[in-house]
C-alpha cells in the first residue's frame, strides 16, 4: 500500500510523485517570478473574471505544461458529453479518472478518454482513490444532495475538488464541505463557469469600470421547460429543491458577480401548479427581488415551464446585456450606452469557459491561491436560496 | 346663453348642433348595421386591442368623417407636442378647444391649430365649456393630482372625458372621477395609448391565441433617468408619487394587458436614495412581482434612474418582446417560438397610437359602446399601485 500523503502538506503535488512525466515534478516557480512575467491569461482569467479592483493580484502564473489529474465522478451528460471533451484544450489540467456507479459507464468511456481500469472507480470502491497519486482532483457532477458526502470522501483522500453548483442543498452542507476541505489541507471550487467565459467577464468588467455609472438594475431570467418527470432534478432528496436549485441559482450568481455586492434584503413569489406531475416535490417558479447595499436592485426569474437565459445590467449612463447569457455557447451581447444598443465582440479569452474553469482550480493549486469561486462562493449562494425559500414561504422580505 | 344639454341624454353628440357641418348632424347608424359591414379596423383597434376572446363582439361602427370636439386640458409636452398634432390623422376628432394657466400658451397654440379665443379657457373659466356645443370631450393632460377634479368639472359640464394615467393619485379619486362621470352620464377613459399600438397589438394576440402556451412570466421594466428636480413628478403633492406613478405604471398594465389577467398577489423592493435632491418627495426604484390566478407571474422593473422600455411574455412553447415597447415610436418586436428568436413585423395598423386612442373614445360616444380603457381600468391599476407601495413598505406579500 502507498503511503498516504500527510493532510498536513499544504501543496502535495509540489512532491515528486511516482509515475508522473518529469516536467511534472518540478516545483512551479512560486517565488521569484516577477510581475512582468504574469501572463496576461491568467491575470484575465483570474483577476477580472472577479473584478480586477477586488482581487489581490498576487495571481502567480503556473508552469506552461504542467497538468493536474483530474477524476470525474458522476458521469452524466454534464460530465460526459460538456466537460470531459473540454480537457483537449486545457493547459494545466488532464483527465486521469473516472468514477461511476454504472460499470458501463465507465468502460465505455473508460476507452473512449483512454483511462485505464485502475483509474475507473465504482462509488463503492471510490476511496481507494487515495493511493492513486495520479489524481489531484476530483470534479463532483453528481445529484446535488450528494455533493456533499462526495466532496468530503474526496476530501479525505486527499484530493482537491472541483464541486458542481448548487454547492449542496443546505448552507449547512457547504459549511461542512468547507471544513472538511480545510481539513484536509484541500481546495475547493465551485463549478461557477460563466466566471471563466469571455462575454460574462466583459460584462463585469464594464460594470466595474463604471461605463454604465452605478448600477440601478440587475434584470436575469434563468429557465428552461423541464421534461421528465422522473429526473432526479425533480425528486426533492436528490435536488434539494426545483427550478432555483438547478437554473435560477443562474441568476442569483450573476447578480452577485454583476454587482460584486452582497444582497441585503429578499423578496420572492413563487408559482407552482402541484397538480403537475413534474412539480409534485420541487417549486416550479420562484421569482425573486434582490436589494444590494449600494441600492443596486435585482428581479429574477428562476423558472422549470419557461425557457429563457439571459440578463441586463442598467445604470443612469446606459446598459449591458446578454442573451444568452449563461449557456454552454452562443452567447450574444449588446450595449447601449448613449446612442441606440449595439452588439459588443468581448475581448477574446484565450480558453472557452469549461477549459478554463478546469484549469483555473489547477493552477490555483499550482501557485497555492484560492479559487475566485471557492467554497465560501457556494456557501453565499446556499444562505441566500434558503432566503429566498424562506421569503416565498412566509411572504415576506428577508432581512440580510 | 345656450341651453345646456340635458345630463339624461346618454348621446349628446347625436343631436343636431349649431355650427357643426352637416353630416356631422347625421345620426350615425347605430342599428341596422349588419354585422358584415363592422369595418376590420374598428375591431382590430377595439376587438382585438382588449384581447378578442374576451370582448363582446358588438362593437359598431361609427359613420365615416364624423369628428367629436376634443378639448386639451393642461398644455406641457405631451399634450403639445405628441397629442395634438395627431388629430390630423384621426377620423372621428378634432382638437376645438384649449385649456392652460398659461395665457402665452393659449395664445400660441391656439394660432398654430386655429382654435378661436371664444374655444381659450383659463382653468378659472374653465367651467364655461358646459356652452361650448362644438366641446364633445375633455382630454385632461394634468399633472397626476388634477386628474380628479377637472374630470369632475368636466362631467359636470357635459362633456365626456380622456384622462391621461395615472388616472389620479388614489384609488378612492378614482372611484370619484368615476361616479362623476356615471352621474353626468359621460364617458369616461384613460390614456392607455399602448393598447392601440400594433407591436402591443400583436403582442396580446399572440398571447390570447396559445402560442407561447400558458404564460408563466412576465418580464417587463420601464424607467428612464429623471432630469430637473424641480419638475412637478418630483414633487409629491402634484405626483402623488415617483416612478411608480409615472412610468413604473407601464410595466403594471402591460402586465395586465398581456396576461388579460388580475393580481391576486404583490410583492415589492423600494431603492430610493433619499439624499439625492431628485428623490426628496418620491421614489426613485420600486420593482414589484406579480402573481396571477392561472399561475402567470410578472417582474417588473419601475425606475427614475435607468432608461428602460421593454417587456418579454415567456410560456412552455417560446416568447415575444418588445423593446421598446411603450415609447412614443421605434417599437421593435422578437419572437422566439420552436427556432431561434426572430423579427416580428405586426400586422399593420390603420392608424398610429395616439390617433387611434383619440378615435376609439369618439367612436365609443358615437356608437355607445364603453372603451376598453375605461375608468375602471385605472381604478384596477391605482388600487395595484397602492398594494404595490404597502407591500414594499410593509416589506411583506400583500394578497388581493
Amino acid at each position: 500500500m502507498r503511503v498516504r500523503r500527510g493532510r498536513q502538506d499544504p501543496i502535495p503535488h509540489l512532491q515528486p510523485r511516482r509515475g508522473a512525466p518529469a516536467h511534472q515534478d518540478v516545483r512551479p516557480g512560486l517565488t521569484g517570478v516577477p510581475m512582468s512575467e504574469i501572463s496576461k491569461r491568467t491575470f484575465l482569467a483570474t483577476g477580472l473574471a472577479a473584478g480586477a479592483a477586488t482581487l489581490p493580484l498576487g495571481v502567480m502564473a503556473a508552469e506552461p505544461g504542467r497538468k493536474l489529474g483530474y477524476a470525474i465522478l458522476g458521469l452524466g451528460y454534464y460530465a460526459t458529453q460538456i466537460i470531459m471533451p473540454r480537457f483537449a484544450e486545457c493547459e494545466h489540467s488532464r483527465l486521469v479518472a473516472l468514477v461511476s456507479g454504472t460499470p458501463e459507464k465507465l468502460k465505455t468511456f473508460g476507452e473512449q478518454y483512454g483511462i485505464p481500469e485502475s483509474h475507473r472507480y465504482s462509488y463503492e470502491t471510490f476511496d481507494r482513490i487515495v493511493d492513486n497519486p495520479d489524481v489531484d482532483i476530483v470534479y463532483v457532477i453528481t445529484p446535488n444532495s450528494l455533493h456533499r458526502t462526495f466532496t468530503e470522501r474526496a476530501a479525505k483522500a486527499g484530493k482537491h475538488v472541483m464541486c458542481e453548483k448548487p454547492m449542496a442543498t443546505s448552507a449547512a452542507d457547504c459549511q461542512a464541505m468547507i471544513a472538511a476541505c480545510k481539513k484536509a489541507g484541500r481546495k475547493l471550487m465551485i463549478g461557477y463557469r460563466s466566471r471563466f467565459q469571455a462575454h460574462n467577464i466583459e460584462a463585469i468588467k464594464l460594470v466595474r469600470e463604471g461605463a454604465l455609472g452605478p448600477v440601478r438594475t440587475v434584470v436575469t431570467d434563468h429557465g428552461f421547460t423541464i421534461g421528465d418527470p422522473k429526473q432526479w432534478r425533480l425528486n426533492k432528496a436528490l435536488s434539494g429543491g426545483g427550478s432555483l436549485m438547478d437554473i435560477g441559482i443562474y441568476s442569483l450568481n450573476a447578480a452577485r458577480y454583476l454587482t460584486g455586492e452582497e444582497p441585503v434584503a429578499v423578496n420572492a413569489m413563487e408559482s407552482t401548479d402541484r397538480s403537475d406531475i413534474r412539480f409534485k416535490e420541487v417549486e416550479d417558479i420562484i421569482n425573486f427581488q434582490l436589494l444590494f447595499p449600494s441600492g443596486a436592485t435585482a428581479n429574477c426569474v428562476s423558472a422549470y415551464s419557461a425557457n429563457c437565459n439571459r440578463y441586463r445590467v442598467t445604470g443612469p449612463k446606459g446598459w449591458v446585456e446578454i442573451d444568452p447569457a449563461t449557456s454552454y455557447r452562443g452567447q450574444s451581447m449588446r450595449v447601449q450606452l448613449g446612442g441606440p444598443p449595439a452588439p459588443r465582440e468581448p475581448a477574446p479569452q484565450p480558453k472557452n469557459q469549461f477549459s478554463a474553469q478546469l484549469d483555473h482550480l489547477s493552477e490555483c493549486i499550482l501557485t497555492n491561491q484560492e479559487p475566485i469561486v471557492g467554497g465560501e462562493e457556494g456557501l453565499k449562494d446556499l444562505r441566500l436560496i434558503e432566503a429566498i425559500y424562506r421569503a416565498a414561504r412566509e411572504g415576506r422580505t428577508i432581512r440580510l
